[in-house]
């Protein structure tokens, strides 16, 4: 079996990028350990970036998008329930957020890919990447019960963390920087009307508490916790008197419903340098995790797969490989711009204990009552979270 | 013997506030247990906000300062060799810094209050503040050998970190906050014309470095050290050394010449809360220190004083108290942010060991390749380096 490029990861990268490709007449094959259906039931994300929006729509995926996203025009951070809204488009010149969940921009990808006759092979776990040193990379997968030769030209890894493309690269040429939090984040997707039309960032006390939507019928909600607690100690009633305590204000309170997904994951800085070797390039979670407070993974991973199917797009039709030469380091710069703010906003709204807790938590403080005073200070919130347009 | 404000310490913070009490018509004694001649020639900081330098033309000492200070309207921040200026006066609608000596404030003052016929006692080391939670508090000390007893209305505790003012108040009535840092800093004066108009402060992987300067032909320059060694462990010839490998680029030299002084200090970062207890009130660092990176120590304890002295003038004016109750807290907003401003300078440009310094170090870079790429983020830095007119 040959293809141009072949993809390892059916999520959103991995798929977006097959259909950029598709859109400039270049043929890709996707490979994904998981099913069809465990990929577009992940609740993960649903904030997009402008950016991100703007890209797919260039993919032609953007037609529900548009009808079922909420646009965003600001966000709201909270210190000790006195709660500032920071106004996005206003500081920014009118970009915007627009809340739309992973799951469904995978769905809508998938789609269309079946639609335009992608190839995507779902449920292959045994994938192999091989001889991206060389001109004649070859990826090896068993499907129903077949094992396949893949050759291409290149290969995109877009597998995520605990994906095999990272770990194809020989340790001696990576460099892993990372940091890990001591908390985690505990999520519930509730049928309730949100409570709120825009996000709302709070830091309490008890800790950190996030105020997010889905749609006009379903809140995300997220509590801070300790990374080893299990879901079990958190009957759904703590649930909610905690959310109540963490993001109540004196004129506000949160509505409760069924709660319906409840999970716990660890937060995670995390960046493996570099983003190519040889015809293997990384994009998305392989190569970088961020907290989820900036709400950036996915839009990260979509300004990696941009870059690269443009990159791709240059060497097909023009025979330039700059951009495929250039790709790691162009890559990398929005990659730790956008560590630097999921960082801050993490350190910002999070309680940390230790010895310095009682001094942090004025600096937390002297941070938010700038972002109050300071036109620049929230400009600076603002124009990282609606997203950069350059880095 | 009586008085309306006893003052304690004689540094910039107390003559200040006993000279701006004075043209008031308010009649203060200030006591200090160092010599004239130690307070004056002491070396510290050297920059002041645009906001320090119009209190102290409004104190009417600013003459020599009008002559001799030298006004910066930009800034250098340089991380691994490459330099990046911030222009301060264009960031921040003309507003400015000027670079004049500590111990020449010091000086000024002095001599203001001396012609005035300020009582000032210098090297009366016993001063002990009592009653302040009466009406009548008592400050005693010995001058020339007898004990004295100065009766006031009012004590301002101007008399440092390691001052009496501060430990009067009872330990279950403050709070301390409190961050030492892993590095001190080697200082050095040098009898040669700076290298650079403007202030240079530079992250080098070996740690950072400051180019600062006194006059057109006094250099004042730093290193990050270890807090921990002595100054025999820095033979001027290291020092130049290691100034050129942290200071210089490509294209600039640093010029070198006698070290006339040189020393090593510890960097601290503390706030002790509240700055007022019943009728005493602590100004500058006998409340709060920051570690010099900001240059922010003496500017902030103007900003203390200046409160003072305006809540002192509205209470024997206007009999008001408004201001004396509410000095406290308003002080204290401006100290967090300076606290936070400071912490923020040195995490940005100083070297940082541990398991999470390559990612760190990583962190740092982005932040001043943000610095480059984006304006409201070079305009907090410099609306906070010339010093915010509201906080």
């Amino acid at each position: 079996m040959r293809t141009q490029v072949a993809i390892v990861g059916a999520g959103p990268a991995g798929m977006l990028l097959s259909q950029l490709l598709h859109l400039q007449g270049i043929d890709s094959v996707v490979l994904e350990r998981r099913s069809r259906e465990y990929v577009q039931q992940r609740v993960r994300a649903g904030v997009l970036e402008q950016g991100t929006v703007d890209v797919l729509r260039e993919a032609d995926v953007a037609d529900r998008l548009e009808k079922q996203g909420h646009p965003h025009h600001g966000v709201n951070v909270q210190f000790d329930g006195d709660r500032l809204r920071i106004p996005l488009s206003e500081l920014t010149g009118g970009r915007s957020i627009t809340v739309y969940g992973q799951q469904e921009v995978v769905k809508d990808l998938a789609e269309r890919r079946e639609r335009d006759g992608g190839r995507v092979y779902y449920e292959v776990p045994d994938v192999t990447v091989e001889g991206v040193e060389t001109e004649k990379p070859v990826v090896r997968f068993t499907s129903e019960g077949r094992v396949r030769e893949l050759h291409c030209d290149y290969v995109a890894g877009c597998d995520g963390f605990h994906g095999v493309s990272r770990t194809t690269i020989p340790e001696k040429e990576r460099t892993t920087y990372e940091r890990v939090y001591p908390f985690g984040w505990l999520g519930i997707l509730a049928e309730v009307e949100p409570s709120s039309e825009e996000l709302i960032y709070s830091n309490h006390p008890n800790g950190f508490a996030l105020h997010s939507l889905r749609s006009s019928t379903l809140s995300r909600l997220y509590l801070q916790c300790d990374p080893g607690e299990s879901i079990e100690q958190w009957p759904d009633e703590l649930i909610w008197e905690e959310l109540q305590t963490r993001l109540g204000t004196s004129d506000w309170k949160l509505r409760e419903g069924p709660i319906i997904d409840k999970n716990i994951t660890a937060l995670r800085s995390f960046v493996s340098e570099p983003m190519r070797y040889g015809r293997l390039f990384l994009a998305g979670d392989s190569a970088h995790i961020v907290p989820p407070t900036g709400a950036k993974g996915l839009n990260l991973a979509v300004a990696d797969v941009d870059r690269l199917a443009r990159s791709l797009t240059d060497y097909y039709h023009h025979g330039s490989t700059t951009g495929l030469e250039t790709y790691s380091e162009e890559c990398l710069r929005r990659v730790w711009r956008v560590q630097h703010f999921s960082w801050w906003m993490t350190s910002l709204t999070h309680r940390f204990d230790g010895p310095d807790a009682a001094y942090d938590r004025r600096l937390q403080r002297s941070q938010f009552d700038y972002l109050r005073s300071s036109t620049a200070a929230a400009t600076t919130l603002a124009e990282n979270y609606v997203g950069l347009a350059a880095v």
